[in-house]
C-alpha cells in the first residue's frame, strides 16, 4: 500500500531539502578544487569569485531563473518572466511537495553550472565582468536550456533523456567555460616555444578535498534527481542512483591511476583527482538505469576521454587552469550518449540533438556575452595585474600573507602591507 | 489525512538529528574561519579551543545546561539542577520524538555560542582561563537565557520571538566575546598612533571553506529549528526556512561585495565572507514568515550593519579578530528585531525587551566571570608570549612547522624543535 | 500502530542513504588527517593513496566483498565468490530496504578499514604495493572478518556483539597497519640513538578538519548501524547512538587535554585531536546501550588509552605516523571489550573471543601479503627517494610547489619544476 499523500509530501520534501543542502556544499568543492589548483597570487580572488557566483546564482535564479524555466513552457522554449514565489495547497495526490524545496534544489543546480566557469577562466579574468557573465548565465542561459529540458520544452518532448544533468548542467557549463577561455587567451608565459609550461597548482590537499566534497554532493545531485522518495520505487531508484554514482567515480579514479600510471610512468594527482570527477560528470546523465559494471565501465571512459581532453586543450593552446572543460564538457557529452546502453527510452539521435541543440545555443549566446564585454569593459586583466597577482590588484589582499615567499615575484612587494587589510581601515 | 503518531515521531527525530548534524559540523566552519584569520603564530591555539570548547559544551550541557533550560521553567527564570537523561515512551500523540535527538540538537545550539566567542579573544588569551569561560557560558550563562525563551520562561510568556536564536544563540555569544574582548585589551601593536594596523588572515581559503561550512550547516540551524517534520505543515515551513536562510546570505555576500568595491574601491574577501555570515544571523530569528524579497532584504542590511560595525569596534580600539561581534551581536539584533516585519505574532517591543534584558543579563554575568578570571589567574599571555605566539608558548607546537619564514619572529626558533613533538615524548 | 512496510523500507532506505554519505565523507576526513600530520614532502603521495583506496574499496567490495560477506555465510567462515548485484522485490514484511543502499553503507565501512591503514605506514611505502594491499584488504580479509561477524557467521552465534565495528572495522584495519609497520620499519631518522625525533606534522588545520569530518562522519558509521528506521525503537535507539557517540568523542578530548596538560605541562594538540577519535572508536562497539554517564566513562578510558599507546609504540620503535594503531587498535579492543558493562546480551568471554580471533587472523593474512609483497617487489621506498620525499620520485609533483622553503631538503630541487606538471604535458 502506497504512503498517503501527505507522508509521500513529507518524504519528497525533505528529500530535496537534503539533497539540496548536499548540492550547496558542492559549491565549496568548487571553491576549495579551484583555490588549490590555481597559483598562490590568485587564490583569494577565485574564493571570492565562487561565494560570488553562488550568492549570485541564489538571487537571479529566484527573480529570472526559476520561471523562465519551469513555468508554463509548455512543449516551447521559455517559461514565463516573473520572480519565483512560493505557492503551496494541501497535497491532493502523491508526489506533491513544498514548492521552496523544489526552488531550493533547482536553484543548486545552476550554481554547479556557474562554478565550471569559474576554474576554467582562472588567474586572468577581471572581476567585475565574470561577475556579470555570472548574472547571465544563472539568469538567462541555463534557464533556456532547462525550459527546453526539464521544464518540458521542445528537447524534452523529442525524447531527449539527462537524468541529472550531464548536459544540462555540466556541459552548458563547459561550453560556456571554453567560449570564455578561448576568448581570454592563455595566462601569460603558459605556452611558449610549442611547449606547455607547468603551472602547478598552489596547495594540493585544497583540491583533493575539494574532490571529496563534489563527490560527497554529487550523491545530492544525483540522487536527489529522483525527485522523489514517496513510494518504494523511489527509494529502490535512488539507492540504485547512489551505489552507480559513487561505482562510476571509483572506476574515474582507477583508470586514471592505471593510465597516468602507465602513460607519463609516474601517477598524476591531478589526473586522477579529474578522473573522479570526470566518471561522475559521466554518469549524472542516466546513473537509474546502468548495472553496477555498466556504471564502471560509463565512469572510467569518463576518466580517460578527460585525461585525453587535457592534452587536447594544450595542444590548441587552450589554457583551463583546473581542467574544468575536459571534466565537465568532455565527459558529460560522453554520458549523454552512453544513456541509450542502459535506457530504452532514450535515442541516441535524440540524446545528439540535445547535446548539439545545447552547444550550439550556450557557444552563441556565451561567446555575446563574453564578446560584448571583451569589446567594452574587457575581460583580461592588463599584463602587470596579470604578473603580479590579480589578489593583490583587485582585492587589495593576498591569500597567504605570512608565507613570505609567495611574494618575491610580485611588482611591489612592500605595497602588500599597505593595501590589505580593509578590516583594518579607520 | 496526517501522519499516524508512530510516523510523525520517527521524522520529527530523524530531523532532529539530521539538523544536528549540519549544526555539529558549524564547529568545523568555525575552526576553519578563525584558524584562517588568525596569524600562523596563534593557529594551534585555535584549533585547540575549538575543539575543546565543543567538547566542554557536551560535558556541560549534559551535566547542567540541558535541564537548566528546559526541565519545569514554567514561565519563570531558570530549570532544574540535574544531569540530563533520556526518557522515552510510546508516543500517544502527535508531535512526539526520541528525548535524545532532541538534546542532541539543543547541545549543538550551546557549542555555538561558545565557538562565537573563541575567534574574536583570539592571538592573546591563555587557554585555561578560556575553557574555563566555556564551562560557565554552555553550563549556566547560555541555558538561563534559553530558560527564558525556548524553555517557556517569562519572556517567551511576554511574546519574545526568536525563531533559531539571532539573540539567544548569536547574541550571546556576540555579547560575552565583546565583554571578554574589552577585558583583554587589542593585540599588541594593533592600534598605533591612531591607525589601526593591518594584521590579515594568514590562509584565507580554510577561512572561505568555514563561510562555506557555516552556510550549509545553518540550514540545520535554522531548518531544524522547526523542531517538528510530521506534518505537512510542517515540511513546508521547513522548506521556506531553507529558501530565505540562503537568500538572506547570498543578499549578504553580494551587498557587502558592492558596498566594499564602491566604498574602498577594492572589494574585500573578508567583508565579503562576514557579509554571508551576518546575512544568515539576521535571517535567524525569522527565517519562516519573511517572502523571499523581504529575507533578501534582512540578509542585505545585515551585511552592511557588519561592514559598519568592524569600522566602528577599530574606532573605539575593539579588537575583534574574525570580526565576530559585527556578525554575530549586530546583525542578530537586527535580525530579532526585523522579524515583526513579517510575522505578526511578534511586537517590536517584546523583541526589544528581549534584545535588552539578554544583552544586559550576558554582559553582567560575563563581565563577572572574565573580571574575576582577570584578577586571579589573568587572561592575557605575557607580552613575549603573545609576541612570540601562543602556539608555541602555550601548546609546545606551531601549525605549520616546515614553512620556515613563519618562524622569523620567533623569539627563540631553535626552541621549536625542541618543544613540538609530544607524540616523540620518549 | 507501526508504519506499514512500504513506509518502512523508505525510511529504512533512506537512513541507509544518509548514513552512508556520512560515512563516505569520513574518506575525506581521513585524508585531511593524513595530510596534515605528515610533513610536506609526502603530502601528494597520502592525497593519492586515499582517494585511490576509496575506489578500489567500492570496486573491490562489488566485485568480491559483498557477497564473501554476506552471501550463504549460514553460521560458518565464509560467503560466496560472485559480484554483487541489486535484487529488489516489493517488500511484504517490516524491516525491508533497497539492497542498493545496503551495499552503499556496507562498502563505506570497508573504505574505511582501509583508509586506517593508510596513515600508519605513509612516508615511506611505495605506492603500488600499498594499493595491492588495498585490494586485499578491501576484497578480502575484511569481507571474511565481516562473514563470521555482521555476515552471521560463527563469531555472531557464539555472542560477539560488535555494534558497528570497533573491531570489525577499526581493529582490522588497526592490526593491518600494525604489521605493516613493523614489516616496513620506521622512517629514517625518527629513532636514533634511544631518542624519538620529532617529526611534527606541516598543517595541522588540515588535521583538525580531518577529526572534525570524522566525528560528523561518525554519526552515519554508528547511527546508520541501527540497520533501520521504520519504528518508534529503530529512531530511539539511533538517537541515543548520536548522543553516546559525541559524549564518548567530547570525553576523549577533555581527558587528553587534562592529562597531555598535566603530564607534559602543555597540551598536546595531537593527543586531543587523537582522544577525539579514540572516544569514537571506543563507544562504536557499543554506542547503543551505555548511559550517558557511561558513554563519557568510554570514551574518556579511550582517550587516555590511546595516548598510552603512542608512547609505548614509540618505545618499540614502531613508527605510526598519525597515531592510527592507538587509535583504531587499541581504543577499538577497550570498547569492544567493554560492550558487556551495559549490554547484557554480551559476554566478556564472547567479545575477548572475537578480539582474539579477528587479531589472530588480520595479523596472520596482512602479514602474509605484507611479506609476500615486501620479497618480491618491495614495500620501502629507497633511501634517497624518502629523503628527498615519494611525491617528487614517485608522483613527479609536491603539494606546495610555489611554498620555496618546503625544497631544501630536496636532493635536486631544480628538478620539481622539470617534473611537475604531467597537466602540462605536449
Amino acid at each position: 500500500m502506497e504512503p498517503s499523500v501527505d507522508i509521500q509530501y513529507i518524504l519528497n520534501t525533505f528529500s530535496f531539502l537534503m539533497s539540496a543542502v548536499l548540492v550547496m556544499w558542492m559549491a565549496a568543492g568548487f571553491t576549495m578544487l579551484e583555490a588549490g589548483m590555481v597559483r598562490t597570487k590568485s587564490v583569494n580572488t577565485i574564493l571570492l569569485k565562487n561565494i560570488g557566483l553562488f550568492s549570485i546564482a541564489g538571487i537571479m535564479y529566484w527573480a529570472f531563473g526559476y520561471n523562465l524555466m519551469y513555468s508554463g513552457v509548455d512543449g516551447g522554449w521559455i517559461g514565463t518572466l516573473m520572480p519565483w514565489s512560493p505557492s503551496d495547497t494541501a497535497p491532493t495526490e502523491g508526489g506533491g511537495y513544498a514548492s521552496a524545496s523544489d526552488w531550493f534544489f533547482q536553484m543548486v543546480f545552476v550554481a554547479t553550472a556557474c562554478s565550471i566557469v569559474s576554474g576554467t577562466v582562472a588567474e586572468r579574468i577581471k572581476i567585475w565582468p565574470f561577475m556579470f557573465f555570472s548574472v547571465v548565465l544563472t539568469g538567462v542561459i541555463y534557464p533556456i536550456v532547462g525550459a527546453w529540458t526539464w521544464g518540458g520544452g521542445w528537447l524534452s518532448e523529442l525524447g531527449f533523456s539527462d537524468f541529472a544533468g550531464s548536459t544540462i548542467v555540466h556541459s552548458v557549463g563547459g561550453w560556456a567555460a571554453l567560449v570564455g577561455a578561448i576568448l581570454l587567451g592563455a595566462r601569460a608565459g603558459r605556452y611558449t616555444n610549442g611547449k606547455t609550461n607547468p603551472m602547478p597548482g598552489s596547495m594540493m590537499p585544497l583540491a583533493t578535498l575539494g574532490v571529496f566534497i563534489l563527490w560527497m554532493g554529487w550523491f545530492g545531485f544525483n540522487g536527489g534527481s529522483v525527485l522523489a522518495l514517496g513510494t518504494v520505487a523511489d527509494a529502490t531508484t535512488m539507492a540504485t542512483v547512489y551505489v552507480n554514482t559513487t561505482l562510476a567515480a571509483a572506476a574515474g579514479v582507477v583508470a586514471c591511476m592505471i593510465a597516468s600510471g602507465i602513460i607519463y610512468k609516474k601517477i598524476d594527482l591531478t589526473f586522477v583527482l579529474n578522473g573522479a570527477l570526470a566518471g561522475l560528470v559521466a554518469i549524472t546523465a542516466g546513473p537509474d538505469t546502468p548495472s553496477p559494471e555498466l556504471a564502471i565501465m560509463i565512469g572510467a571512459v569518463g576518466g580517460i576521454l578527460a585525461m585525453v581532453a587535457v592534452t587536447v586543450l594544450d595542444k590548441l593552446k587552450i589554457d583551463d587552469v583546473v581542467g574544468a572543460v575536459p571534466v565537465h564538457l568532455v565527459a558529460g557529452i560522453w554520458g549523454t550518449l552512453a544513456v541509450p546502453l542502459s535506457n530504452a527510452d532514450a535515442s541516441f539521435l535524440s540524446q545528439l540533438i540535445g547535446v548539439l541543440a545545447v552547444g550550439a545555443f550556450v557557444i552563441t549566446t556565451s561567446f555575446i556575452v563574453w564578446y560584448a564585454l571583451k569589446k567594452t569593459v574587457g575581460i583580461r586583466a592588463a599584463g602587470h595585474v596579470e604578473e603580479s597577482g590579480l589578489d593583490m590588484h583587485e582585492l587589495g589582499s593576498v591569500a597567504y600573507p605570512e608565507f613570505i615567499n609567495n611574494r618575491t615575484d610580485y611588482d611591489n612587494p612592500v605595497a602588500i602591507d599597505a593595501h590589505t587589510p580593509v578590516v583594518a581601515a579607520e
